[in-house]
């Protein structure tokens, strides 16, 4: 039985304090600690038999039984609070991104190697059983050599301008799992980026410095390309779908919906929209790659998703921004 | 080249005429007759370039030149012509179906016999390519053994209650295409028939001594069972659906539609409605019931729909209707 | 919180004592009773936390904290635990079928009413995604009144003969869910049961005197009419459809898969097989039924699964048995 | 009655031939003209019944009777035939492209316009039911303001090395189709292209100096963006689909297959491949668009696809070709 701290009992520490206590039978939350610890948090806390709550993460790092912690405090505390914990020898599994600096992003490798610890991003799509599934196709060799991959990403709801200003701007914020995606569905590296940008949604989101929809097109190094749609609104809902093409066919998934209804009436055919957003529609992806991370811990294998992985779907992101500012395809040797 | 006359030129033999001279390469249309041939018909025939327009069948009967006939008359007159025509020496297409009663078909087919011309059915769903594919699955023996046949069958608007007094009722009206489905994808006959049906749909239609609704189960001599579920009234629009299922699988088609489109809106998801009525939906059988029929004069072959193939629908419809009427199971061997 | 105890601690039994401890908040299992307790399952329960393990149920009756039961012993016993434990006061949470005789389930009703306990039978379907979008659509009125019920309900494996033989036969065991499910789906009465089948998947279990293949169709009292078509054996899997249509359209659902995964390649386009049985298509609503249960004892408000509801599909099914042997139409009003 | 002359009598010609006299009611082929004129080929003129049959296609121009002369040679002598007929004051439909060369493009348009006659080019795809929905949800405004186009189009087997060298490259002989899509469903023009290509289906591709697999994207003059992904070969076969996302929503249609059958069996559920080739695919658009050039004339209407239509398409297609080369994005205005 792993013992398990979370540091920030957001939205995302709160989803994988639940998902724990509910299906990783061989891990325990431990202790919750977030600085503006509320009340009802507190009692959502409790409810769930957590026995520590703090509002320091020191709390959590002197804690002897604790073996692993979950890094889910606000992104800009990430590498830090990484850090602390793999020098505190305690495994750690870190919300994406890492930080929106390489440098930073770097200095966690490091301190990682050296505490001998393991680290996992928190690439939760990779355990999607969609995406997965996909996977498993381009691994097989049923599909071939890839030659294109495909991700459409759309969210249901634009962020507010507020939060578009804190987030290190579309392609770190949300673009970075589609490129996590395209590293993990073609088993292949970045090479090159072109990106596409414009601010269609909501002018508040061009006025904060960011863009809402764009395409973003990669060359790879085994020679496939692909290519990412995304907007920050889609009146439908989170729309969610990957393709990779390959020498001997194709492989595509789309979106889960909440039934198999079909329904048949005068004015036309009707079926569900998709489910409504990343809570809904990932949920399940979030329980396993906590159970992944603590079978890691627990077998001392390999993490599914390395801070390699972490790295360099920032790097990506990063020559991406660059790409859109300078406009024109950016190098990946490029970004040092 | 056949030279063929239509006799009757209401909407099915107006059909006939335009697909052969559309999809027919090695048949013409020489004649067309009708008692009411009004003179927008006869326009539409010169269009069409036929050159004998009639109003009078014997016109056709006499003609030398014409080696094939159409019966695409009023269905109460399809057992006369057919006898006429078979007579006359002339090889025979029938509408379905080729009369409400027994002994008057069975008439029809001693004729055929005698005259040893080709006498095919105009049961032109067999020519579909939707229930081909369900057909070459069954022979194939890709599904086994077939166990359990599923027709839906529903039309998109109620006819009127004076069309339905003189229909025969819906069994031999509508049903009969889908008996001819059950005996065609199963390769079986039908021994046993239980039907139940109701007025759920127009008042008038009951009044009128029909039903409008029904479910009727069949027990078939290969041991499978089969059901067909019939509508006078779908709102979406015409659903024309089968399935088998066997012991290695099952095989299903469901309705055509103008487009793939999907549309993905703040509402819902929403597709094309099926294709609106028989005429839209089967076009392409009906032009490969006569050309299947022109090669079976032309190289002397068997007509893919036979004489027995026509008789054997009315006589489960009859079935049907009785049992419907005494409210029990009702075996093909009681009927005579 | 509640306290539950289960008695039978089988395959269902487990699923639910699993169900509560993850999905069902206020609730607890406090004991679990089984006279058959093995190592295995004493080591399971108590890695769930389960504090009470018996081998006699009556522990559980005579435990003052327990508050429910749930009976999920072997089906000759649902009747008689369900009686002692309504007599002990507790709440009855009964797996279907309550028993295959209906005076023994009169009886059931009978003492549950005296002790004014809440009862409800295990019909999980009712809470399925699925099936409750289909009950939506007919509830709202968006497909008008219902005229043709659709059920196709198919096992993806054949059961061994030696179970056939204390199964009650198919449409105790399988086709009661389904019996169900015309119900609830239409919203009205059985007044009338048509059954044909036959032994076509396994020759044993004809021999145990059943059947494995089955189309059973039915009057309803607001005139609609329904089929269900059963096969004790698919070989793609669990085949788990329905569909109501009604006088404004239709509405259907089918298969849930464990992915949306589409592979096209030269030899076709293929997607997911169906999940493969009960416990991976209906996990959902195993958790479901529960938490409403609990939710009627906390509020004190009606079961959604009644007596009534448990011993109406007892009914049909064994008029259905009865059309079955006699060969003709049953009235349910006959089945006294 | 419209008289038609056909210059070429290649495989598209034949087509437009043989679509005429099936379903264009109001023309017919008077004459067609091929240098190469095989035995063959006169036999099935003669058969559908062309009158006159030539081996130079000055036969036509100089026919009083002709009307309009659709041009169906080799590519390249597109303009020069569509000149010629022009001055000769027939009405021209012409293959696409109208040529390789601006200045040839605009030569031939400004002899359209002195000689007063329609011009229309053969962009086909425009009269397709698929993307003719997709373009009706646009200009209805049921998906809002386009954000995103979206354009798969690949091949089922690729091209001989041979046919390569002389096809213009990929961009400009099978995009420029897709280019075409991108204009007609966005309702806006292409301002910027940016091209990534590679060789991974066959080397002689590469060796002819073409390339085989490509992503293009676009900025449009609306703001939205678009991208196209191309293969030469697609192991399941002709891959046609197309989406718009707009602010109120999507738009997609995806391929044509040959049956709507669902076959399920042990190892999965398996549909059809999508329709083989473009001949298979659009055979509905070849007969539409020449209906609509032949009521363009007979009303005197303006042409759906003009000679500007025929233009902007080659333009692109030679931006991108020079964004390739260059890798950079290219600005349509720096294409001179």
């Amino acid at each position: 039985m792993i013992k398990v701290g979370i540091i920030g009992a957001g939205r995302i520490g709160k989803v994988h304090a639940e998902s724990i206590s509910k299906y990783v039978s061989n891990a325990v939350v431990e202790a919750i600690a977030d600085p503006l610890m509320s009340e009802k948090t507190r009692k959502w806390a409790k409810e769930l038999g957590i026995q520590n709550i703090f509002t320091n993460h020191e709390d959590i790092l002197n804690n002897k039984d604790i073996q692993a912690v979950l890094v889910c405090s606000s992104t800009d505390t990430h590498s830090q609070m990484s850090i602390e914990a793999a020098k505190a020898g305690k495994h750690v599994f870190c919300e994406k991104p890492i930080d929106h600096d390489l440098e930073r992003i770097k200095k966690v490798l490091d301190v990682v190697e050296e505490s001998g610890v393991k680290f996992q991003v928190g690439f939760n799509r990779r355990f999607d059983h969609n995406f997965k599934a996909v996977k498993k196709a381009v691994v097989d060799g049923t599909i071939g050599e890839p030659h294109i991959i495909k991700i459409t990403s759309r969210d249901p709801l634009a962020p507010p301008a507020e939060y578009v200003k804190v987030s290190g701007g579309m392609f770190l914020d949300m673009t970075i799992h589609d490129f996590d995606m395209v590293r993990y569905l073609s088993g292949s590296e970045v090479v090159e980026v072109y990106a596409m940008g414009n601010v269609l949604v909501d002018e508040a989101i061009g006025e904060a410095g960011d863009i809402d929809t764009a395409i973003i097109t990669m060359k790879l190094e085994n020679g496939a390309l692909a290519v990412i749609d995304n907007s920050r609104e889609a009146a439908y809902g989170y729309d969610q779908r990957a393709e990779v093409f390959g020498s001997k066919g194709s492989v595509s998934v789309s979106n889960d919906k909440s039934s198999t209804m079909v329904m048949s009436l005068k004015d036309g055919v009707h079926t569900e929209k998709p489910l409504y957003f990343f809570l809904e529609r990932y949920m399940q992806s979030f329980s396993d790659e906590i159970k992944e991370f603590i079978e890691a811990i627990v077998n001392d294998t390999p993490v599914p998703v390395s801070g390699i992985d972490g790295l360099k779907p920032v790097l990506i992101g990063l020559a991406a921004k660059r790409s859109l500012i300078e406009g024109r395809p950016v190098k990946l040797s490029e970004m040092k």
